[in-house]
């Protein structure tokens, strides 16, 4: 397709540059039809009422754009190389079915501030997605915790027994982990929230456009304000949400490695539902937690993916440069692989259980050995004369009741008070949030396609 | 020294075993000592609340703690490789001093919640410090972009001439950017402020401590509640800090990449004063603007410290794992790195001067394209046939008045419409949560060494 | 489809897990049916050299994974995520088609080891392109040092003018410094000539296989001793080619950076050809040079997927773990991006032509400050004393024709001695050394398949 | 201090600029003072063979600098911030002590290429020494592989028990690996066996230097040519050093990982001398392997440094680039990090024994399931049906010595064939290399130091 800024046949640019800068991106741009339509109709409404286009203009237009997503639901607009970008298929189609009212959708815009335009509402809509997810999955951990809140388990510290430790108190840390992982994540949703439509190339534009309007019409909490600034964002915002992301995979993370080191011959201490497992080509035997090794490997990536949003952004002068494209894939791929491996946990903890027998019999008496200083302690015996006794004496420790143990560590956080219900009173107020955001968008977008 | 927990001569580490483990971290530990004293006085007055202490216990290792405060602002109290960490030189003194009381202060806790605690008072600190920094640089980018508001310069994309920019739009950019970077600082200071000490080795203890009482004394917003979750949140913490700081650098960068083209004697936008300028040993001629390539390369190092600090504990199982240790440093250096670029920009920045003759001279009529096309439009042109016009026949465009069409684009964030006011009532209300922090903390330090 | 590892329905894995697990690396898995087949058949001639296939089983199977090809080559032979990956495909092909003799081709071997043998074949052949299209690229970057070679342009350090340069040593300078980059792509090379089949899962098989013998069948230099290393050598000889295509990158991502520069309205060093820039939605006058600008950012790509792989590796245990399969992507991809960036500079280079004119403008008199130095040393001034004389008096410096500093900066290296020729034969010889790998290879290839 | 190139006081830079740019490096620049020092005699001596400088003048010249080392060998020659540099200060010193003497010694030289040679020879020390460290690491482990050869353990995949392995064929899987990543190493070797001297700031001098003689007098393998590219190769052979040693951590880290499962309370495989371990300040029980938790971070960090100075040169334009002084600290510590390192495994492989006990006991008969197939394969039944039938009933697996499995599996590279004396063999021709090596570079220096 001849793209919209070639003058002429001569300078027409070879397909090995094409391929070269767009090829990659194809596929995510495919991702942002609906979003671009919804960016095209509010600017076009904007133009309407500045004067621009004529309300039947406005009309036409508006039409064609909703037909673009029903063409798209149907598999029948899809983006292909040589059609460069969304942005310049949905002009071409516009011009070629309205002709001259088509030639006037561009006015007053680039397709710097529309491509920003379409990854805000896009990331808008996958992180409402994630929040629900992850709810789902503290949730998830929160059942478990409150289910075998005082099933023994071996603490460890340096990977070596360290204290008495409970399933609940396992499965509790990674829902309080991922709280607080939302907590970043809420941020970057609200950076997310800004609308740079109207800022152009990177500079404005000599038109008297009405940003608010536009960014009222697509929902955004708030105008970006400086037209510069909003390209440099670009590259910044979708690395605060990955950023959030990474820190959501470490916690998953953490718990997959302890799931792999859990389900070992040697430790055994879960069953994992064989629908989770995959098998040999070789060794009759084998059960494989292939799942939990690629979450642990998919968490790298994400992380490699924001080192490498950051530093093509790190170097490069003010104003839109095309490095930007190279950020578009990570961006979206980061989304995609947090959500899959949320949907997965989400089932995979509900089937696991405790081999409750092996449990106990892998906490070692040992473990008791602070207990066993503190009882001196209370004695009278200063802590670190009564740490040094024990020590010398690991032989004296006495076996306890490890369920004792952890109902009399009841002070705030620790296994014999995990504070459930609290966590769950939060969660439901986290959940109302969200909802408020999601209606909302979904109010205004329906709105727009009326 | 021989360490609190070495049981014998013949089990003594050997002292590759320290150097490898520990010589890294001890300039980092002594920077920690009064926060560890910070977290012992409010420790050991819980444990006289809770009765393990008696008061006057309680009261001689105050006194002695606070001494290591004097002797530390003296030179004459600092950590040394075979003293293994700050906290076993801090127990070691105590116990030097006083005997079986000093012996007590390790009673309900761990170095693991201790390092815990210590890290989120100096972070604390550290981004007091660095929000009022940030404050001072966007303050000093507005009053830039004020001064020069209206004096063109021409707006680049894909390092190419674009369209009619302004010292102003530019200056105003980095102010916004910071403003929104300090965003997500805010967030890692809220995840920041909460108080990990009671949580032991990472699974409590077997002892009633009183974790809102200590969480208080040391000026904590809330109680990091589980126990796991407080050792699994270190590196996550940390690094959440330094996710912000990253993008800080980041828009610090693109300052200092600007900044380095437009002052190439082919661009020759501004005058630098020399005294931020070193020379060449070779060449009599040169001034070099060193200082930005450093930063341009101390972010590349900040993103790659998030790189390391996030790497190192996405494989970690629960638990406190020694490699922890290793994420201090990038943490610390990064704060000192950010604190440092905020201090040189700050002065940087009111030094520079516009080459008004250069930048104009620089700003060729081609910059003027879009605005011709938008002329046409006015005149009932469709965009893409007036885009095309002019496209075709460049020498058509009339030179224009730039600070004219600066002016013409004036919605919101456009060169004519930078919305400088709004942006220091903002700032102002943004000093004012600093402040109250920073108050906070300060009153709540003062009362525990009183 | 039923995987070959599964025992009954019961315990079939979840569609979740296949897609988790298996779906991205599916389209890296298309591109390895042929390698999967050369592997294939030279493990069952070797089963027939040992007696556990007859020599009609052995040609029977031949056939059939010959028609593999066949069928891959007219796209009739493709992997889907259900297939779970090429070796169960493969596999379960020959089973389909040829009964009891299909289930006998896994005998003594397992996937972990067969797909090492792929991935290496596929290296192999794609490294072999990658030096032919770099010899290309150093021929293309010394023919133009020898056509420019005295061509004057400003010398930059600091991004300031420093001294006289020649646009011949700039592109002379690309030229050796993929000279080098080679050298690690060779080693990288002669690291993953080395034959893993035999290996097993990692342990060995207890039959008596012969892997000298399939090490000669497919081309390999040698066999890869330790099993449990072949494994292990996985991610790390990935990530050593990884390692040498980031040097190259580096080097060309210079050569993005400098033209990007060099191509500024201000610099307007050199013409691009209009063929090789895109233009813009909104501005009718301009000329991008994305491609630079992607590649620059391609570049930090390539470095991050070097991250990945390096960082998903180091925590791993010994033995074969599910997260290599994420490395395969950035391995492929590391691999493709190089290629086309080559390729693309190939076409770039010769289609530069200097501004003549504006790079002899561009030399300002401070460049011969040195120069004049050093005049003065001639007759008879310490350096240190001619450098602050000149430095003083910059208006001092004598304008001197440019090609003559030029000419007689003529020791080793220098503008006026660039050793193009010698540089030429070192190109021949290295030519030689691919093409011998290139057709024994080839060889070794068609007598397999025969 | 004045700097060199200061002109009067009115210019001289800020301390914060000095702090900023010089502060981070100057440790590191202490460690080049030796090196700067034969770099400068080399240099002088060619001046005095072109006539620039006398004889005379060269000998005082060479005495003083002599005088440098031997002050500084006492300690009283130190690099301190206000220096700026080696370089500077190394200069200065001869101007005080030989006043016009001293200011000739920097004629056709520049600060640029000379911390190239600094670093070059620096690194040359560094990696003579890594060699043979890394060699007696090779040969520790082989040692054990003999000692163990054929202790059975479980062999792993997927972190799950796979086939039979043995304590042997897991110690030498390290030496393997070693050994292919030292390849790595003399490639980085080889590029960095280059002389940059005589490349001036980039852009060569003119005067007649005589680059070979300089090359020849510093042991330099060959003149690295183009002067451009001598400047640019800085980050990159870098890189290339740190790259080969980002590959032997990973070995190492490998190693670490392994040991710290294999002495969890739960697996119990080996017991590591208590020299080796570190305490808990709470837990009397607690011995932990530290060391290992800091070698499995430390090589995130060197991972991450690759990163970093990759990062940091990528986007560079031609031509020196202050930037690059950033990169020195990540060179410098690299080789630290790693020279420790190999310092550690060396005394820690041979102290570790093994549980023989808790061995055998952990190897479960479902290990035997491939050779329990093998063995329905020997008797005629294909591989396919043979895995599914020993699948389907894994309680038909006969109890096998697992000795007589290790033995039977004797292919190349098998645990029954593990041709350690093979790898003697080789260890012992590497270490010829070296020798070579470091006798010829140890000659080159003791002549230039007569």
């Amino acid at each position: 397709m001849k793209k919209i800024w070639e003058k002429d046949k001569i300078n027409t640019s070879l397909s090995i540059v094409d391929d070269y800068c767009f090829e990659e991106g194809i596929d995510d741009d495919n991702k942002l039809v609906e979003y671009d339509v919804y960016g095209s109709i509010a600017h076009a409404y904007m133009l309407y009422k500045i004067g621009i286009l004529s309300y039947d203009e406005f009309e036409k237009l508006k039409k064609h754009l909703i037909e673009i997503i029903n063409l798209y639901r149907k598999g029948l607009f899809s983006i292909k190389p040589a059609d460069e970008d969304v942005h310049t298929k949905v002009e071409a189609f516009l011009i070629k079915n309205l002709g001259e009212v088509g030639e006037k959708i561009h006015t007053g815009r680039s397709r710097n501030d529309q491509v920003l335009v379409d990854l805000r509402l896009f990331a808008k809509d996958k992180l409402l997605l994630i929040f629900e997810e992850a709810y789902q999955v503290v949730n998830t951990f929160l059942l478990a915790a409150k289910k075998y809140e005082y099933i023994p388990m071996p603490g460890y510290t340096h990977m070596q027994q360290a204290m008495p430790s409970s399933v609940g108190l396992w499965m509790a840390s990674f829902a309080e982990s991922l709280v607080d992982d939302l907590e970043l994540l809420k941020t970057s949703y609200k950076l997310n929230d800004q609308s740079p439509l109207g800022s152009g190339a990177a500079y404005g534009v000599s038109l008297p456009i009405d940003r608010k309007l536009t960014a009222n019409q697509l929902g955004f909490s708030k105008v970006q304000n400086n037209s510069l600034y909003c390209q440099a964002s670009r590259p910044k915002i979708q690395l605060a949400v990955i950023q959030a992301l990474v820190q959501m995979m470490m916690t998953l993370s953490k718990f997959a490695q302890d799931l792999l080191m859990f389900t070992t011959t040697e430790f055994n201490f879960f069953n994992v539902n064989p629908k989770f497992c995959t098998g040999s080509s070789i060794m009759p035997q084998k059960k494989n937690l292939d799942i939990m090794e690629y979450l642990r490997a998919k968490t790298h990536k994400i992380i490699g993916y924001q080192q490498i949003s950051a530093s093509i952004a790190a170097g490069l002068p003010s104003g839109y440069n095309a490095d930007f494209g190279e950020t578009k894939k990570p961006f979206v791929e980061a989304f995609e692989v947090t959500i899959k491996t949320l949907q997965l946990i989400k089932i995979v903890v509900p089937s696991l259980t405790p081999n409750i027998k092996n449990l106990k019999k892998a906490c070692k008496k040992e473990l008791l050995a602070t207990h066993s200083a503190y009882e001196l302690v209370k004695k009278g015996l200063s802590f670190r004369k009564a740490y040094k006794k024990i020590g010398a004496n690991l032989k004296s420790i006495a076996e306890i009741d490890l369920v004792e143990i952890l109902k009399q560590t009841n002070h705030l956080g620790g296994p014999g008070n995990l504070g459930i219900s609290k966590a769950f009173t939060r969660l439901k107020n986290e959940k109302l949030w969200r909802k408020k955001q999601q209606v909302e968008f979904k109010a205004v977008i329906n709105k727009l396609l009326k």
